[in-house]
């Protein structure tokens, strides 16, 4: 397919019309790889045909990977407790993300997807269906799946199912987010490990980011939730966030946004919590934002680019978007075609060295991210992941 | 697309290498019913575009019908117990039968549809799955699930899903049996409630035959198992075959298919048991043979011609060929077209009129039923239902 990279403001003449008639009948459809257009080819599709290939996956269950199309199916799941800026709507409101996650799997990865959504939000129940569910799929994509649950829901799905799970809203993320953290660094030519981190959100993206940066070298993060930086001790610092607390904040502050941000090198912002400009102002010079909530950043660009010298958000309009999709089609690609079982740590910090190859050749303080729709990326993702997982055994 | 009509002997020529190679990577695909090319189609598929849509069906759970793809979508649900004439082999292999299913679906009735296999076989656990899928789609084809289970898990399924179910086995196989013997009654100008016929097999299909045929006004119906004649207070007349026993068999015979089979006018034939020619020559003259067990019918349709007027089986080598794909497509495009939240006897009767009014024009001994390929098929049937449904308070 012809892709049109496009940094324009594209969405400015978008109306509701024009996106509800773009929903009518759902984005997705069904097809066949070959048509059925006699009875010779329904012979072979069908009885009495199929019957040998049933006959062979009867008496060798290894050989559905190769005869059916599960294998290469990703299972778009979600139970709608977390969606978009949205929050609990409900799985039937979440079907049209879902959806649109499909449609992103086929057009990036090349990857046939279904949408799961799920009239459950019983962890338990959720893990029991899935399982049960195994033989129809081959990878599980989770999906806006609110904290802390996500966290607990897919360490369980990893354990329970011999295929790929990831939840994108934080492994997605955090591939993007360091992609783009290691553009940044190129551009201004710095180590990752001398930079001083602040990341504002300790949900289920925030604290994939958190745990990436460190994988990948990044020797000072500092992480804060509504009530402020994340340390051992504080009230309300448990589970995820001791874990958390553990391996972040190596100075040990205490205190807020502003404390965390005195002489910090780069924000992320994942929380929605607007970002006041004097509390930005206590940045060092010439530092980073990344302020990535949709559809309103934490701080506006403009104001942003004031006190910093590198700005990303998530949106299509500004420069340096931060977009999951450069991630998850080639990671789900990577691991499906490496046969992986797990998407370990180390695929993850592949993808987003691949990622950031791709924009290397290209770099600039505004261009420090791919563009969603460079055709380069999914194909470097995926081979890069595929590489990762053939490395590891941590995937098998 | 274009459907060429055969009737030649289209199988002989097929090798298992080609069936193979066909089956490569599975039968179905996914795709997208508008490209996304550049960041504005990105907008407004996926965000910020498709929160308005999530908003808009959180507000209003209705609107998932007009804005989603899940309320024309057609589960393919199976558990692998029963598949095609293999018995139990498990969902893996049972994949490659549910994805030609949903093939046909999308071929013959225009309804996307996704194969759900199971890694379970407990009807609860069944039951308890698909009523958490529930918002991913819009109607259950089950399929390939063993009797007596069948018949309790579609009547499960029926009361706690608000979406149309049937398992096609079950009342596919009926409906076109009974538009087929529609349509030999008119070649032979007698009426359906004047014959005595035999059905053998109390399986999911001898079962619902036997029940569609005595709602459409025959009088005369008489089903045998391994055992013998099904009747009230024989040993093993339990359950579902109790039921039936108590309104088959009129005539109270008791004995095997030789004292049914005297002086019958219909032989149908549903559980693979070899019908000896010795036996089909106590028919009255002039009868009707239906032997669908597949691939090998229940006697050779050119030994059958030696004592039966007309003849049919489950074969497309032969005439008068009895696929379920002539009902399932337009039986549940009909349902959803209509809105439909059951499909109901009326329903089923409608459509095994609509297969009768297609042959009507042409009939023959040889023509009692359209070919699966005739184009007027599924639009005849899916009319009719929907039709059927509208006036039918049991639909809803």
């Amino acid at each position: 397919m012809t892709i049109v990279p496009e940094r324009t403001r594209p969405e400015s003449a978008i109306t509701a019309d024009e996106v509800f008639a773009a929903h009518l009948g759902g984005k997705l459809s069904t097809g066949l790889t070959a048509p059925l257009q006699n009875a010779r080819d329904l012979a072979i599709a069908y009885t009495p045909g199929v019957a040998d290939v049933s006959r062979a996956i009867a008496a060798d269950q290894t050989l559905a990977a190769r005869y059916t199309w599960a294998n290469r199916l990703v299972a778009v799941v979600s139970d709608g407790t977390a969606v978009l800026g949205l929050g609990d709507i409900g799985p039937r409101a979440a079907l049209p993300v879902m959806e649109g996650k499909s449609a992103l799997f086929k057009t990036f990865g090349g990857l046939d997807s279904i949408p799961i959504v799920l009239d459950t939000t019983d962890v338990d129940e959720i893990v029991e269906t899935l399982v049960r569910l195994r033989p129809s799929f081959g990878a599980v994509n989770l999906e806006d799946v609110s904290a802390p649950r996500c966290f607990e829901l897919e360490r369980r799905l990893i354990e329970a199912l011999d295929c790929p799970v990831m939840h994108d809203d934080q492994h997605g993320t955090a591939i993007v987010l360091l992609a783009a953290l290691r553009g940044a660094c190129a551009v201004q030519d710095r180590p990752l490990a001398d930079l001083r981190v602040v990341i504002s959100g300790a949900g289920a993206a925030g604290i994939a980011c958190a745990r990436i940066l460190i994988a990948a070298g990044a020797s000072d993060v500092t992480v804060l939730d509504s009530r402020g930086v994340i340390r051992l001790g504080r009230s309300g610092v448990t589970g995820e966030k001791a874990l958390l607390a553990a391996v972040t904040n190596p100075r040990g502050i205490s205190g807020g946004p502003g404390e965390a941000l005195d002489g910090a090198d780069v924000f992320v912002g994942l929380s929605s919590a607007l970002l006041p400009e004097e509390l930005l102002a206590r940045m060092a010079p010439g530092g980073m934002v990344f302020a990535l909530s949709n559809p309103d950043p934490e701080v506006h660009p403009d104001v942003a680019a004031r006190h910093a010298a590198i700005v990303a958000t998530g949106r299509s309009d500004f420069p340096n978007q931060i977009n999951n999709v450069l991630a998850f089609p080639g990671v789900f690609r990577g691991a499906l075609d490496a046969g992986a079982r797990r998407i370990t740590e180390r695929m993850k910090l592949a993808a987003a060295e691949a990622i950031f190859s791709v924009a290397r050749d290209d770099l600039a303080a505004d261009r420090i991210v791919p563009s969603p729709f460079d055709p380069r990326v999914a194909p470097a993702v995926s081979a890069a992941v595929a590489a990762a997982a053939n490395g590891d055994p941590d995937s098998e």
